[in-house]
Formats: C-alpha cells, structure tokens, sequence
C-alpha cells in the first residue's frame, strides 16, 4: 500500500489544526491599542502551539520520507497521532484564557505528552515493517530525544501547580529542542 | 479519467469533517478541574465520530487503491457519501449536548445508516464499472459485515428510545468491527 | 507551467467552501424532534449548495483534466471563480435562515450568477491558451448549457421579488441539469 | 528532500486562511437590503485579502515551481510565512469592523509587512541552496518591487494615524502591483 494518501490527509489535518488556532484570536471589541492587550498571552499560546504542529509535521514528513510502503496498523497508529493533535487548539485555548490557572497548563502538558506517546507508537508501526536492522532503525538510533521530551513533559505538568509560567517556559524550551527538524534522518539519508 | 483529484477532495473534506468536530470541545469558562466535567459526554462523541469518519477514510483509501479509473457516477456516489458525513459533526454536537435524550441518539443513528449506504451506493458503482467478476468483485465477496453493520444501526436507532447509551453502546460495537480496515481488499491485493 | 498545484490548490478550497457551510446548521438547543424543525430550511438550503459547489468541483475536474499548461491569466481567473464561490456559504446561510424573503433568494442568484460569469471567463482564459481550433474548444462547442443557466439566474433574482420559492425552484432545476458532468468534453476525450 | 509535501501543506495551510476569512462575513439578522449595509466594509477588507493571499499562493507556486529541493531552514523560513499569513483573517475581521479607525489600519499594515519580510526571508533561504550564479537568483534579480513594497507598507502605517483610508488605498495598490504574477521567474522559465 502506497503513502501518497497518508502524507495527503495527515497534511489536510496539520493545516486545519494549525490555522483553526487562528479562530481563537477573536478580534478584539473596541479599535485602540488597548483593546490587543486581553490578547496577548492567546497570541502567545499560539505562537508556542503553532510552533509544536510545526515540528510535527516536519518530523512527519521526514519520517514518512524515509518510509517505504504502509500497513493497516500505520494508518491507525498515525489517526492516533491526528487525534491528540486535535486536541491541541482546545488546550490552546484554555491556556489562552487563563494564563496563570494551573490546570490549563498542566492539562497542555498531557495533550503534549499523549501526541509524543502516540508520535513513539507510531514510529514503532513503520520500524515493525522496516525491521530493526533496517536504514530507518538505525537512524532513529536510541530515541534519546524523544525520551527526554516526555519526560520533559511530565516535569512540565507537575510544575504548573508551583507556577503555570515556569511549565509553559519548559514546553517552550522543549520545542526549541525540535525545531531543528530531525538531523538524524536526514544524516541517514545524505549518507546513503 | 485518473482518480487522483477524487481522491485529494475527498481527503480534504474528511480532513475538514473530522478536524471541524473539535471546534465544538468549546473552552470551559472556568480554569480549574470542574470546568471540564460538561466536556466529557462531548469528548467522548468526538472520539467516537472521530473513529467513524478515520473508518470510512481508511475503508476509502482501500477502495480506491483497488479501483483504476472513475466515471460520471463514481464522482457523484463519491459527493453524496462525503455529504452524509458532512452531517456528522451535527449530530455530534448534538449528541454530546444531550447525551441521554432519546432523539440525538436515533438521529446520531441515522446519519450512521446514510453514510452505510451512501458507501454501499460507491462500492456499486465502482463495482459497475470494474465488472462482477473483476478481482475487486471478489474481493469484496458478499458484504456480510455491511449489511450487519445496516441492519446493527437500525437497531441502535430503535434502542434509543429504550436507553440513548445503549444505543450509543451499538454504534461503538459496530466500529470496533470496522477499525481493522477492510482485510479483504488487503488480502486480494497481496495475493494477486 | 504545470496544473498540479492550481488543482490541489482549488480542491483544498472547495472542500474547505462545500464544509463550512455544514457550520450553519447548528445544533439545535432542545433535544426533541420539534428543536429540529428551524433547522429543515436551512438544512434544504444546505443540500442545494453543497450539489452546487459539487457541480462546479466535477466541471472544474474535467476542464482541468482536458487542459496542458496554465499561465498567469489561468491562475487569476480561476482564483476570481473561487472567490465567488467562497461567497456562496455566505449567501446560503442567509437564505436558509430567511427562506421566505425576496431579497436573500435573489442575492443568492446574483452570487450564482457571479459564479457562472467566473466560469466563462475561466474557460476562455483556458481557451486563449488551447486556441480556437484545439480539441477543447470543439469539445465546449456553443456552451449552450451555460448560456442557458446564466439567463435561467437572471430569471429566478426577479422572480425572487415575485415569490422567493419559485426562484429557488429555478435554481434548483438549473443545478438539475448539471448534474451530469460536462459530457461534451468526457465524450471528446473517450473518442480520441 | 523533495518539496511535494511542503506545496502540499502550504497549498492546505493557504486555502484554509483564505476561506475562513469568510466566516467573519456574518449572516445579517434582517432579510432586507438595508441588513447587508454593515457588511460592506468588511466585504472590502475581504476582497483585499482575499487578493493578497491569492497573490502569496500564486508567487508561491511561480518561486518553488523554480526551485529543486528544499532543506530544513526552508521548511521552516515556509512554516515561518504562513504563520505570517495566518494573522492576516485577524486584522481583516479587525479592520472590517472598524474601517475608520487608526490602530486596525495601521496593524493590518504591520501584518502585511511581517509577511514581506518572511517572504524575504524564504527567498533567502531558497537561493542560499541554489547559489548565488544560479538562474533563480538572476531571475529574481534586485528585488527592486519587494523592496518597495516594503516600504509602501511603512508608509501605510504610518499614513493610517492621518487617515485609515489613504493607507488603506495604498496597500490596495500595492497589492495591484503584485497581481501579475512573478514575470521575471515566468520569463527566465521560458528562456531557459
């Protein structure tokens, strides 16, 4: 089974998710400058979110670049993967309006951690078919980065109840980590 | 005429479908744990809607990788299956709204039995032009889990005046059947 | 240049036009079968637009399909027929919630007419490039069926001042004899 | 790495910004002519969007139509551009409800002018692949309309605080010198 149509919905999905974010950046009531203010920390959350969509897709796309053909269990693992990314403008959201409750923060940290859990169980999906001695196994190597990031996520969501800005700086600083899109793939390739 | 195009619409308006379900995980007002407790029955019909159209996008994608060319008629079976699921988000919204009156349940239902045979409508007139006794014809054998499927809606859309979660519990029934996608067209395909 | 983007461009729009729409119907805030009577024009209003934009998708498939090359002229035209139909879900929303006043039945014309007008001058911007003696241009031969609906548009804004049902028949009748895709060219390119 | 899924993504992320700004085209609660009165001039501030995107879209095509492959730092100079374009629904809404005052011309200015900038910047990024003897790099030559357009979004800006409508006439000339589309990259393609 070819990857042409998995690459082209997981596209479609990325580009709704990313921009339905913009939905929430209501146009403010009155037509001075501070009637933007009530908007800044939603602006904020956007930018952080639209920044993680980013690196999913790029991820994404370097991933199924490395990838040969596709099976019922990549298809399901990746509408898992969509899903938890779906959640992403609803937390968004949340954080937006309440940038100093801790649960919204804590609450991001989880629709995080469920997108990199889903993103691990979907990188096991095409190592199963690739094999473990396969170009792509070796590649992704030890996954240290992705076991840094979840854990990463966990310190984030425990740090919202001692203060919501200190675990929205640690999603930050974990995105910064991965927007360098992943250099091990396409090192992988450039050698082949 | 290439199946390309009818293939890139229909993703982008599955894409749009199931991304659009989660405008209605509307933001709670308040920030604290309790603010999410009206979202669950909400949450949960997304999940659900969300597993429905991830079932027909995966069933579609192995249809139309067992189909070489499309006509007139395929175009517009293909526009009256994505019209039904268009409805989904609605009934969603409505079921996650109420989600023990008796009429969101039976219409959720509904909007079930449409898409089935919107699908079945498809597979006809793919099936028109492949011919009975093309490989597709055979793989498709003799649609007992569709049919079960129709006849597992009505009875879900009967049951919902009895108790709307039953019926609720139905559906889920049917779409753990189709989560595995359609192994018969699979099957033929690795076979041939 | 070549044609591929312009469709995937096209296609992302008209799926996000022929969706959105679907964003009208709103969930009815009782949970009885009476909460759903508001809904039934703006349901029917629905329908008529989605086999619109459908009709305008299958055109815009075949046309696409029969052409080579694009330039400059060919992108702004086909982005000025998207505009108008962009404009459709606007005009839709306000019929279905005012079906028995003249002026949106007959704003919903001007904006069909808008779109067939953008049609002609998409297909002649395609034709200046094909010239007059290309398959193509034999294939649209006297266009006229587009003659034909543009004046049937013209009739049903002034019947909207009549009875704004009656025009809404009109167009309805009209987007009956589309349904059928353009044979003309489906017929032009079996025969070569 | 091949840039299908970057056009891919963007033709997504490009059609959903440009078709949501229609949503803000709210369904006037009147069904006579008098009700369409407040949408004018956020019908305007659509049209000149509309345009702008459509511009971006169409230069879009024309700039990676003339580029081979891409690498990270364009990935993300992309994502980067449509984060840019992302904001333009907002100031359009901000600007349609408020077409009379200084501060929504002003920042509608400064959106156009971050998205010159990114555009700048992608444009960069490609040619530092290519190389600065390639023939992108002398199709695009001094940049001489870029840089004025940059500067004319400067001027609009601050021309806002004098009066809304003169920097809103001179973005919409700006966007006039824009429409044809990128002749130098058309005509060095020709020659070739």
């Amino acid at each position: 089974m070819t990857k042409g149509r998995l690459e082209a919905f997981s596209d479609g999905v990325l580009a709704i998710v990313i921009t339905i974010m913009v939905l929430e950046l209501k146009v403010p009531h009155g037509s001075d400058l501070h009637a933007l203010r009530p908007m800044v920390p939603v602006f904020l959350s956007y930018v952080l979110s639209f920044v993680y969509v980013g690196i999913y897709w790029t991820n994404h796309h370097h991933l199924f670049h490395a990838t040969g053909e596709v099976d019922g269990s990549v298809l399901w693992a990746n509408l898992a993967l969509l899903f938890c990314l779906s959640l992403v403008p609803v937390v968004t959201a949340w954080v937006g309006d309440n940038p100093r409750a801790p649960w919204p923060a804590a609450l991001y940290g989880v629709v995080l951690l469920l997108c990199g859990l889903a993103w691990w169980v979907l990188e096991r999906a095409i190592l199963a078919r690739a094999g473990p001695r396969s170009e792509l196994a070796r590649a992704l190597g030890g996954k240290r980065k992705e076991k840094l990031a979840l854990v990463a996520y966990g310190f984030g969501i425990a740090l919202a109840f001692v203060h919501p800005w200190v675990s929205e700086l640690v999603y930050a600083g974990v995105a910064l980590t991965w927007i360098v899109p992943d250099r091990r793939i396409e090192h992988a390739l450039r050698t082949r």
